[in-house]
């Protein structure tokens, strides 16, 4: 099995914290129900190949995202399974609004995500209420996971482009990405949710929130590989300080062939090019590409992932 | 129709150059014929599309490579057309030996590719001698098509990783490269044949050329997205100076599924980087995707271009 060379390339981390979403942001597109079961040992394979934090899945209402309907049944079958144990409530769990949070509380996770917006436009369509009126959802949400002792990550979506307004102003995403950190959030995730963005935007971005005070050390970036620019993006983001991305297992998210195919960064591909530039992440290649193989056969086609193929 | 926002980059050149290599890299591994007529609609739709170089063909030997068995009618066909004319004597073709160049200088044409191997193994395989002994081949070519005005183009493959090899060391590479510029080539193409490279790896590369005393303006750089890796190491090559690249429309060159995937970069998903950047490239984008569009039908499989695929 082909390994890249190793490349060291100047001014860059010695390691960086990969944050897997395979199973929540990657799952929760999948219109055949996964097995409860088979979500649980895609997780426990993950961590087993070293990922280090593994979103396991969403409170969101079952109407809304039927596929995860089964957020409580997963989060007890992996505190109950030998290889975690209580570790399972350190993974993180979007929580969508105050019931979610209920729900994580109730389980004893310690480890939450909220979803915001930066667009008017998909704030009303994905919230159902005005960017503005986000703040007032969430600061409750954030308060009283602060207060239980939770870390709060929140994500910024369409902090690049938007489907209905097109290009979103650098100072829109700075000003709400600040708005939720000084609620509570621990870091932010920025989110290029329809995969537009390129290395440029991705530096003007990253630029602009360290103006505002707020450094790479707080921020992770979350690239869609929609029109082919994700690990790219990657690139920039790392060449500009970050140290936290998201990637999903498989490039899991999105449909390759419809119309707006919105697959993740596929953690794979960025784990090559970590493991060629000799930034370390602790994840196993290997035994990540088996679990997305394995769980390419449990969905019944093939991975998006070019190493996934490469390697199939 | 959307587009990237552009968000310009200190230190990129204003302009680049893309060569497109879709219509001999690309369809020389198709195993169905493609009709003639269908490869010089394809030609024409991509200098009309504003690709300053299409690569039309290859002189190889129909016994190695079917397809390309129509060289000499494509090229007629070429200079015939009222779009083209005489001009259809100035894309390159690939010469893979003396022979080939009889062919290229009967039709008239004026600038050619050999196409040579930076290790022993694929020497051997397809070039049927040793790496030693390809320089001994290629020079009375070389030497020819400059006497006759041509330019000459001197690819050179497996700069990266071989498959029988593996990690392929940079002097080699560099020595190998600077033998083929000394025999006349007035520029190389530095390709990652099997995919394997990363960023820091192509920097690392670009240096060692500089070292050796040739400089980015007389490299180019074709990367293959086994991997994934193909844009990222575009980005980190053109940061390095790099400002000709290799690009094939549609992706095409290998197929996804295939045990060894070899596409090349994708000219779209370049073009879109490109277009972010704010780094011109004289391409119009639509008209682009529109013939991907049009060649996937006529190949009756959808195009591995992450763009074409999310303006599907």
């Amino acid at each position: 099995m082909r390994t890249p060379a190793t490349h060291a390339q100047d001014g860059l981390p010695a390691e960086v914290t990969i944050w897997e979403v395979g199973p929540r942001d990657g799952l929760q597109n999948e219109s055949a129900l996964v097995p409860t079961e088979t979500k649980a040992a895609f997780v426990q394979r993950l961590v087993a190949a070293g990922l280090p934090i593994v979103e396991a899945t969403s409170f969101v209402h079952p109407r809304w995202v039927p596929q995860l309907a089964d957020a409580g049944d997963l989060l007890t079958a992996l505190a109950a399974h030998d290889a975690l144990g209580d570790a399972a409530h350190d993974l993180p769990v979007l929580v969508p609004n105050d019931r979610g949070l209920d729900r994580a509380l109730e389980l004893g996770c310690r480890h939450v995500a909220i979803f915001g917006s930066a667009t008017e436009t998909f704030a009303q369509r994905n919230l159902n209420r005005g960017h503005a009126e986000q703040f007032a959802m969430f600061a409750p949400t954030v308060e009283r996971a602060r207060a239980a002792g939770m870390r709060v990550r929140g994500y910024l979506s369409m902090c690049f482009g938007d489907p209905w307004e097109g290009e979103v102003a650098l100072d829109r995403v700075v000003d709400t990405g600040v708005r939720l950190l000084e609620m509570g959030c621990d870091s932010l995730s920025l989110g290029d949710t329809i995969g537009v963005g390129t290395p440029g935007h991705v530096r003007a971005l990253l630029a602009a929130f360290e103006t505002a005070g707020v450094g790479a050390d707080r921020l992770a970036v979350h690239f869609h590989d929609t029109y082919g620019q994700a690990l790219a993006n990657a690139l920039a983001a790392l060449e500009a300080g970050i140290t936290t991305f998201d990637a999903s297992a498989g490039g899991l998210g999105g449909c390759p062939y419809a119309e707006s195919a919105t697959g993740n960064l596929a953690t794979e591909d960025l784990v090559w090019m970590l493991d060629g530039l000799g930034v370390r992440t602790g994840v196993d290649l290997d035994a990540l590409v088996d679990t997305s193989r394995w769980m390419a056969g449990e969905l019944g086609r093939p991975s998006v992932s070019r190493v996934v193929q490469a390697r199939a």
